[in-house]
């Protein structure tokens, strides 16, 4: 079953040990940040640096793990049609819009979208660390220089994680001009039992 | 006044706003992990994915200023003989130790370091964020890979950071083998008072 994600919000849920969690981008052009917390202690959350760590990388795709800051493996990329994602920078916030978008209205952007989100889950707002930004375009220059590009994504592109760990999952759609190309989409995402791919 | 962390080692102060904290490599090929936490409240703290956004790069230098989860500038870079940091990795610990070194005696590493150095100032050790590796040598490949190297600091290379609010500060004398090319050295480092440099 596919859940949509309306442009520029954001939701929360659990997702089992075992399950994958297809993210989809159905028009093409939009991003999706995610976060992972354990369900059996969110303080234990996705980690930017650990995994940057363990996968010796930082373009993460098919076959690479996402870590925990307590050294734990949390969710496995097993299927990527896209191979562009980024784990550097942290969602939008009304401080990000006014600092890089002063002329336009704020908006709580992906951060704003996933304190609220995952408040019912026990995790504080300061506890969100940075996310995983799926299908985010954020080319590294040889002297270290960053900027963010519209997706590289075309209609029905996904990724699919499998689940190490019984997980909370914060994932959103978009909020912010630059890393959508300047449209406002939504995504997809789909629940996939243990099993289901054999 | 020069404090020196001994090697494998880590400490926690308090650095006010306006005062500088000069972190020196004495020895030359030396790294040491830097955390810092707002003295008022420590759910804000240091952020890499924040500091990548506004600062629009990973190679931090003189000019460059590190952010906290809150959106708020925490420390400038004010000198810097090396201008060679990293900001992707996480402190070694216990598990990182196993990981990558399964043959040598396991270390608690900076993690495990800060994390007592933190504590008395509430800091939990989940609440630790990636650090600011000073001298880390870090490159990363255009195709995202990254290697741990050598840092390339000679003796008496060293970086001065302001402080631009009232933090919390934790620092070490690099406990991995990789990180510090194979040898444990001692790391020095000096508060100076605001204006101590016009």
């Amino acid at each position: 079953m596919i859940t949509e994600i309306p442009p520029r919000s954001g939701t929360a849920f659990r997702l089992a040990r075992g399950d994958s969690l297809r993210v989809i981008d159905p028009d093409g052009g939009q991003v999706s940040d995610m976060l992972a917390f354990m369900a059996d202690d969110p303080r234990e959350a996705l980690s930017n640096g650990r995994t940057f760590d363990y996968e010796e990388t930082i373009r993460l795709t098919t076959g690479h793990r996402l870590w925990s800051n307590r050294s734990r493996p949390m969710l496995e990329i097993v299927e990527d049609s896209v191979g562009t994602h980024d784990f550097l920078l942290t969602p939008c916030s009304e401080a990000t819009f006014r600092h890089f978008y002063p002329d336009k209205p704020v908006h709580r952007g992906c951060f704003g979208n996933l304190a609220e989100a995952l408040a019912p889950f026990a995790v504080a707002a300061d506890a969100i660390p940075t996310a995983f930004n799926i299908f985010m375009n954020v080319p590294v220059a040889p002297d270290g220089k960053i900027r963010v590009e519209a997706p590289t994504t075309r209609p029905g592109d996904f990724i699919r994680l499998r689940a190490l760990a019984d997980l909370i999952v914060g994932l959103t759609a978009c909020s912010a001009y630059d890393s959508c190309g300047g449209s406002f989409k939504p995504i997809h995402y789909a629940i996939e039992p243990a099993g289901g791919d054999g």
